[in-house]
């Protein structure tokens, strides 16, 4: 982690900079692949999860005692974490409905928004040994919050033909309504199509590996919704003379481990403290099992010492992090300056983990800058707003002749004798 | 316009099909415009609004005197109308505003959302005779409400060198903070990567033809957010015997007069209302100036008899209509029953020109059936919405044991040593 003292904002940008990740070209490999899948449907999907999975699937579908095995197998002990969690997330995404307020514009004129729940989704969930059933937690449970009445989960099969219990435990407990054995981009592929067993979905929620990620840019160019634009998950921690650095020194592991290519950045009014988190870093790493993943995160990343807390604010901002911790004196008096970042952990006791977790809070978030422009996976991610309009006779007569005047203005005369036809039978009735 | 009687559910895919817009392949074309212009900046850009616009612009930004004459030369009737309507399109987006909710999910662990402006944002109004000042007030209005600070504003030069009176009029009423005289690929290009007179932006909105469609999905790979996925512009008229045909006639003419590739279809009850309808359609078309326009989009359109309302709405919904008038009995009772549509229109008073100009709804929604999966424009396309989180100690103690649980299982110990580390300082002091 290099250190950068009172860096200008001429160096910002290259500051800011993420590890740019070299993206092999795979169009071509899923174009082949969603073409193949598109002609052959399940055949096709099925051939791909033995090449690359290395298994044969007969049904796809996870079946009721597949699950009821499932559930069986995931200790007492995890069982009851992941529904505290599921509760927490329950509320905070509950408290994301809105209460549509109809509102009278012009007197006759009333306009108002409504809330519909997006049919069918699907929610992908990668393989490997860790098993990631809180991302399921993330994005079933405001699915059907949001009242989706289709949750079509999709996991790639180990190499006996199973997903990881736990994944299939927390799916029946949120209201997924169908699990696949399918995974890559042969999964995304039948969820942009549909195949015999497996449906089309209008939106993909989910993380996923260089190949996943391109076959949901596909699948977006074909029509479909995706949750986010993908990259490396960061971290950012302002802290100052209040912080603990051992604490600091931890949330930052605690994101350096996600992966070689993550980054975490430190900033900082004070080079002590840059020194003191370094130190802590250093003997808290000392025991951590992926090691080597955290020390490539660490090369990517910055400790940036600033004249004073609110100039390390606004190059936060400049950042734009998907995740922000503020371990400052009087941290919540100072988040109305925060105008960037996907989730925001508020004081010495918010690390990373619980908003990952637990706290209720969303975990999919806007990573590589895209905080500047997109907000994170919320029950919002899983509706459409529908705007209504009702005008009466009154109200037409009131706001009819702007109509007409703009109509006419713009040109478009078939828009203006929409209303004449109205004012005059108006007039005449 | 054909007509359908009971179409069987086998056909609804067909009948739902849009016309098959055969799209250039202009990747190519806006690439090599984009590296010009990422290259050699507004030098570039007034080379390609020469080229294509036939104009030379020595300074793309309108002046504060450019302004002035074009306020000047605007009407008073068309100003006043213009004021009414962004009065009504500000009260619509304003109660959109969403007051932050603080919960507390577990005791000591506060979550909630505040909502931040996109900084900088990029408004695209085509060219053209018909000035489209009414997509200004649209995109305008709820960036100002939203509280972006910079509202970018680009559209394409006259032969003069001009931009309408009226979009400058608009534009200066509603908050736009600068205007350029700039269009197509080359106008989304200086959005993107900003130049030294054009500044780059977070998000792009509004509409245009395939050269800036192209552009707009370019810019989208670049990082860059925009509005929605482009498509012709489309309406579902769905009619009982309580409609009046000559209105419905009139809506449906309105639409058809957008574009040659627009769509308009008619659901119904009774083969009578398609008569009546369509004879109407007749004589109110023999007086509108766009007539071959219209005559080209009632050609992709069609009138669909079913054997009641309800399964009109059915098609409706799997439709997923850009535009939605209900004109049938008791149509407010019905609303429930939309899942998919952009905007509702209710009852016989509601035509969608109201909408499109002056009732406070936004005319900026999804077409080409992607209703079933996008919003249209609203507040909430200028934000992005934060979430904070701070856990007390008691907090943490509260909810760590949760948290170490769900992280050991998914093999994360860096998350899980990011809470240990504080239990243990709480236990400890």
């Amino acid at each position: 982690m290099k250190t950068y003292l009172n860096p200008k904002p001429e160096q910002w940008t290259e500051l800011a900079q993420r590890k740019t990740v070299t993206k092999a070209d795979l169009n071509e490999t899923v174009k082949a692949i969603f073409d193949d899948i598109q002609k052959n449907g399940i055949k096709a999907v099925k051939k791909y999860t033995h090449y690359f999975d290395g298994v044969s699937i007969e049904n796809c579908r996870v079946t009721t005692s597949e699950i009821e095995d499932a559930i069986a197998q995931v200790s007492l002990e995890l069982k009851n974490a992941i529904q505290v969690a599921a509760e927490n997330i329950t509320q905070f995404h509950l408290s994301q409905k809105e209460i549509p307020t109809k509102i009278e514009t012009t007197s006759g004129v009333f306009c108002w928004r409504e809330s519909r729940a997006i049919d069918t989704i699907g929610i992908y969930i990668p393989g490997g040994t860790a098993p990631l059933f809180s991302t399921v937690l993330m994005l079933a449970i405001p699915a059907t919050i949001a009242g989706c009445k289709n949750i079509i989960l999709c996991s790639p099969p180990d190499k006996n033909g199973n997903i990881n219990p736990a994944i299939l435990f927390a799916a029946q407990l949120t209201g997924v309504t169908q699990m696949y054995k399918v995974g890559g981009i042969q999964a995304i592929a039948a969820l942009t199509f549909g195949t015999d067993e497996i449906p089309k979905v209008s939106k993909i929620f989910g993380p996923g590996n260089q190949y996943v990620t391109a076959a949901k840019q596909y699948a977006q160019q074909l029509g479909l919704a995706i949750d986010l634009p993908a990259g490396p998950s960061e971290l950012l921690v302002i802290a100052d003379a209040t912080c603990d650095p051992e604490f600091v020194a931890s949330d930052l592991l605690s994101q350096a481990e996600h992966g070689g290519d993550s980054q975490v950045i430190l900033v900082t009014n004070s080079e002590e403290i840059v020194t003191k988190v370094t130190s802590a870093i250093e003997s808290q790493k000392a025991i951590l099992p992926r090691q080597s993943t955290v020390e490539k995160a660490l090369e990517n990343s910055r400790a940036l010492v600033f004249q004073d807390i609110p100039t390390g604010i606004e190059f936060s901002n400049f950042y734009a992090p998907e995740h922000l911790i503020l371990s400052i004196e009087d941290a919540e008096s100072k988040i109305k300056f925060i105008e960037n970042a996907g989730s925001v952990f508020i004081g010495n006791y918010s690390c990373e983990s619980a908003g990952d977790y637990a706290s209720g809070t969303n975990h999919t978030l806007p990573t590589n800058g895209y905080a500047k422009n997109y907000s994170g996976v919320s029950l919002d991610s899983f509706i459409k707003k529908i705007t209504f309009q009702k005008l009466t006779s009154q109200g037409i007569q009131n706001l009819g002749p702007t109509i007409e005047i703009m109509a006419a203005a713009e040109q478009l005369d078939a828009h203006k004798n929409a209303v004449s036809i109205r004012l005059k039978k108006l007039q005449n009735g």
